[in-house]
C-alpha cells in the first residue's frame, strides 16, 4: 500500500518569520515518525505567508489521515503559546493511495468520495477536496475494503452457489404431480391477499399451516428444550447495521414509515381530501410522514441478537435456547413470487441458539435427529440435506467458495413431483440450520461469564414445511400419512359462496 | 339548500347568428326541468361572440351541477348538426351553495376547493375558478357533508363518551396492588423493545400472553365455534377507504413504504454509503423509496371483510364465524403511551362474525356468557360491563349520544389496583364486544343468499387480559386463582445475566 496525502495548512497569521521553527518542528516530527514506522514521511514542505503545505506519504501501518491530526495538535501546541500562531483551516488537496487486489478487476468499479482506477492488479483510490474531519470519520479503510470487495464480488457473480450433498431419503411414490397453491386457491382455500405476494388463508388452509407450527413446537423445539419468546415485528436500522442486513439487503425489505405528527389539525386536510375525493391525497400524506427509520421484520434472528446486547450470561444458562413464533416475516419479492412458496410475507418460527462451540455442535446433531424424525416418520418425505453457503455471507454479496463442517448452513430440500422429474427439476428448500460463529454474538457484544460464545439458527418456514408435504402427499387427508394424521385427519368445513 | 351556478359555454364559432334559436332552445329546456323539479331555472341568459353565459339556480333535489352535464349533451345534439357549432369549453364562473345547520358553528369551519361563510345557521360554500370535470366528480354533496359534519364535531369535542353500566361484580380483594409492566421489568421478564411503544417478551411474560391466548381459544373461541383464518398484516389503502379507517386516523397508522426497485445497481450508493460511513444515507433512501400505499394491521376486521368482498354467502354457512389469530396490530401512540397497556405494538385475537339480526344477537348472549365464565371462574376478576360509543362512529370522529341495545358497543372494564381507589380510579377496558349493524357488509357489498346481514367483531387483546389479571392477581403463580393454574401453574426458568 502507498499513501500520499497533500495538505495546507493555512495560520492565523504569516509564519514567514518563523519559516525556520517549522521546517525544525517538522523535521523532527519526521523523525519520531520514522522511529514508528520507516516508511512515513513529510515532504514538499512549502512555506509561504500565512500557508503551510506539504506530503505525508507512508508505505506500513501508520496512515498519513492518523498522522495528520496528530501533527496539527502538536503544532497549535508548539507555536500557539510561543509565536501566537494557530492553525485556522486544512486543507486536503489531494490524497491518494495505491493498493494490491488479489485479482484483476474485471470491470469498472466506483465508491462514493473518490475516484478509483485499477491497472492490472493496482487499485489506486483519489481523495479531492475534502475536509480534515472527513479523514478524522474512519472512512480511509472502509473505502479500501470496499473496492477490494466489489472487485470479489465480479468474481462470485453468475457462479453457483457452493452445494454438498449430505444425506438423501429413498425415492418416495408421490401421491399426485399437482401445485398445492393453485389446487388450494381452485377450492377456495386459499385467496391472494390484498396487496403482492401476501395470501389470506381460509379455515382449511389455515388448519394446514398450524398443524405445522404444532408438530414443530411438539415434535422439535420441546423436545430440544426450547422457551418461546416474543419479539418486536418492526426492526429499527441500527439492529439491521450490526447485522448487515440493511447494507446487505435494502431493495427487499418493506420500510415503515411513522405519521410525523397525531396532531389532528395537521391531518385535517388529509382527512377533508379523503372524505371529499373518496382518494388518498399522496402529496398531503407526504407531509406528514417521516423517513423510514425501520422496516418489517425480513428475518427473526436480529431482534433476538438485540436483545441480549451488551449482557454477559451466567454459564448455567448456556446454551440460550431460544425462538419466536409470533412475527411476520416480510420480503419484497418483485419479480420472484410464485404461490405461497415465494412470496412478501410468510410465517416462519425462529429458534436461536447461543452457545460454547461445543454444545452447538452437540445441539446440531440433536436437531437433526429431530428433523429426520417429522420429515422422515410423520411427513414420510422425499427429501435430501446439503451444505450450503451460508446465508449471510449470501447476504452481505459474498459468495463463499466452501463451508466448515463447524460453521456454516445446512439446507433441506425437498422433490417438488409438479415441477417434474426427480432428477432435473428444482427442489424446494424447506428448512435451513445454522451455526453461525461469533459473528452476531461479536456484533451485539454478548458474552458469557467465561466462554467463548458462538450462535445459529434455524428458520421454520410454515409455508415452506406445507408445500412440500402437500406437494408430495396432496390435500386428500385420507391420503395422508398416518404420523401427520395424528395431528390432523379432518379439515374444517369451509365457507359456502353462492 | 339554494344551488347557483354560474357558467360560460365558449361555442366553437360565433352563434349571435342563432341566438333565438338558443333561446328558444333555452326556454324549452327550462321548461322540462322544472316540470321535474320546480324549483330549478335557468336564467341570466347573455349571448355575445362564440359566448353564452347563464345561471342555473335550484332549491330543491335537482341540482345544478348535473342539470349542466345534461344540458350540454343537449345542446351538441341540438345545434352540432345543425348549425356545426360545438361547446369548446366550459367555465364556471361561480359556485354558490346555501344549505341550513342544525345548529350554529361555534368557529370557523374550513374545507378544500371552496370558501365557507357561517352566519347563524346558514352556511354558504362558494366555489370559484374550478372546471365542469370537478362538477362530475361528485365532490359537492360530500362538500356539504363535510360542513354538517364539522360544525357537528364542534358540539362533540371535549364531550364525555356515552357510557351505561350493564353489569358488575361484586369486589374482590386484589392479591397486590403494583404495576405488572414495572414489576415485571424489573424482573427482566419484559423488556422495552427496540423502537418506541413495543416490548420484547422474553419466555417468562411470553408464557402468560400464551396462557391467555390458549384461554381466549378453548374458553371462548371454540365453544362458539368461531374457525381460524390467516390474514394479511399488510392492509392496503383501498380496504381502509371502505372502513373509514384511513379518514378516521390516518395520524395512527404506521405506514409502510415499498421499495421502488429491487435492482441492485440502483442501490449501490446506498449499500457503499452505508458500508463506507457505518450511517444510514437516509437522502439515497428516499431516491429508492415508494409513497406508502398501505399500513400496518392497525385493527384485524378490515382484511377479513375485504375477504368477503362482493361475495354471496349460502345461507348454510350462516353465521360465519372466523378468527385471526396472528397478525400484529401497530398503532402509532405518540405520548399516551404506558407499559404494555399502552403500546405501539399489541398482540390481539379478533373474532368477526356475520350472520342476520337474529343470529348475531344470540351470538353476543353467547358471548357474553362465556366471557362471564373466563373473566369470573378463571381469572376470578373484579369487573364490569357497559355500553359505550361504538368504536368506529368515534373512529369517524363522530360522537354518538346513545347506542341501541341491538347494534352497539360494550366494554369490559377491570380495576386496577395500582391506580389507587377502586371508585374513583380509571378501570382498564380489556375486551369488547360489538355488533355493527349493516356498516362493513355494505361497505364490502358482502351478501347472503336469502338474508340480510349483519356483522360485529369481538378483540380480545393478549395484553389487556395479561395486565387486567396481573394487576388484580399479582405475579405469583401460587398465589393465582386454582382455574388459571389449571392453564398454567410454574413459569418457565428465565435467563441469568451477570
Amino acid at each position: 500500500m502507498k499513501f500520499d496525502l497533500n495538505v495546507s495548512f493555512a495560520f492565523s497569521n504569516d509564519v514567514s518569520s518563523i519559516k525556520k521553527d517549522l521546517e525544525k518542528f517538522l523535521s523532527d516530527f519526521n523523525k519520531t515518525l520514522s522511529a514508528k514506522d520507516n516508511t512515513v514521511k513529510i515532504k514538499e514542505i512549502k512555506i509561504n505567508k500565512n500557508n503551510l503545505s506539504f506530503s505525508i506519504i507512508s508505505e506500513d501501518t501508520l496512515r498519513p489521515h492518523n498522522v495528520l491530526l496528530n501533527l496539527k495538535n502538536s503544532i497549535g501546541r508548539e507555536f500557539g503559546k510561543k509565536h501566537h500562531v494557530g492553525v485556522r483551516e486544512i486543507k486536503i488537496n489531494r490524497y491518494t493511495i495505491d493498493f494490491y487486489l488479489e485479482r484483476k478487476a474485471l470491470k469498472k468499479v466506483k465508491i462514493p468520495f473518490a475516484d478509483v482506477k485499477i491497472k492490472n492488479k493496482k487499485a489506486t483510490i483519489s481523495l479531492r477536496n475534502i475536509t480534515d474531519d472527513f479523514l478524522q470519520r474512519n472512512y480511509i479503510d472502509r473505502m479500501i475494503s470496499r473496492v477490494k470487495e466489489k472487485v470479489d464480488n465480479q468474481y462470485y457473480e453468475g457462479k453457483g452457489e457452493f452445494w454438498k450433498l449430505v444425506w438423501e431419503s429413498v425415492d418416495k411414490k408421490p401421491v399426485w404431480d399437482k401445485d398445492p397453491t393453485e389446487e388450494m386457491s381452485k377450492l377456495g382455500w386459499l385467496k391472494q391477499g390484498p396487496t403482492k405476494g401476501k395470501w389470506f388463508y381460509r379455515s382449511e388452509a389455515t388448519a394446514i399451516l398450524k398443524t405445522m407450527e404444532k408438530i414443530a413446537i411438539e415434535e422439535v423445539l420441546k423436545p430440544l428444550g426450547f422457551k418461546e419468546i416474543i419479539e418486536s415485528n418492526i426492526v429499527p436500522f441500527d439492529v439491521w447495521l450490526k447485522t448487515g442486513h440493511l447494507e446487505g439487503m435494502p431493495g427487499e425489505i418493506y420500510y415503515v414509515a411513522e405519521p410525523s405528527t397525531r396532531d389532528v389539525e395537521k391531518w385535517e386536510k388529509f382527512i377533508d381530501l379523503t372524505k371529499i375525493t373518496r382518494e388518498v391525497p399522496f402529496g398531503e400524506l407526504k407531509k406528514n410522514l417521516s423517513i423510514p427509520n425501520a422496516g418489517l421484520c425480513y428475518a427473526q434472528c436480529p431482534v433476538i441478537y438485540w436483545s441480549f446486547k451488551g449482557k454477559t450470561i451466567s454459564e448455567k444458562s448456556l446454551p440460550v435456547l431460544v425462538y419466536d413464533n409470533t412475527v411476520i416475516s416480510t420480503r419484497y419479492e418483485s419479480g420472484g413470487r410464485h404461490g405461497i412458496v415465494r412470496v412478501d410475507e410468510f410465517h416462519r418460527i425462529e429458534p436461536v441458539y447461543i452457545g460454547t462451540r461445543e454444545q452447538l455442535l452437540k445441539l446440531r446433531e440433536k436437531f437433526l435427529d429431530r428433523y429426520k424424525h417429522v420429515f422422515n416418520d410423520i411427513f414420510e418425505l422425499e427429501w435430501r440435506m446439503a451444505w450450503v453457503t451460508p446465508w449471510y455471507m449470501q447476504q452481505a454479496g459474498k459468495i463463499g467458495e466452501e463451508t466448515t463442517q463447524d460453521t456454516g448452513t445446512i439446507d433441506f430440500e425437498a422433490y417438488m413431483p409438479y415441477r417434474g422429474d426427480r432428477k432435473k427439476s428444482e427442489w424446494l428448500e424447506f428448512q435451513n440450520l445454522s451455526i453461525l460463529g461469533d459473528k452476531y454474538v461479536k456484533a451485539f457484544n454478548i458474552k458469557a461469564q467465561k466462554s467463548e460464545l458462538w450462535s445459529g439458527c434455524s428458520g421454520i418456514g410454515l409455508e415452506r414445511w406445507t408445500t412440500a408435504f402437500l406437494a408430495q402427499k396432496g390435500i386428500d387427508p385420507d391420503k395422508w400419512p398416518k404420523g401427520f394424521r395424528k395431528y390432523l385427519t379432518k379439515l374444517p368445513e369451509g365457507i359456502s359462496f353462492v
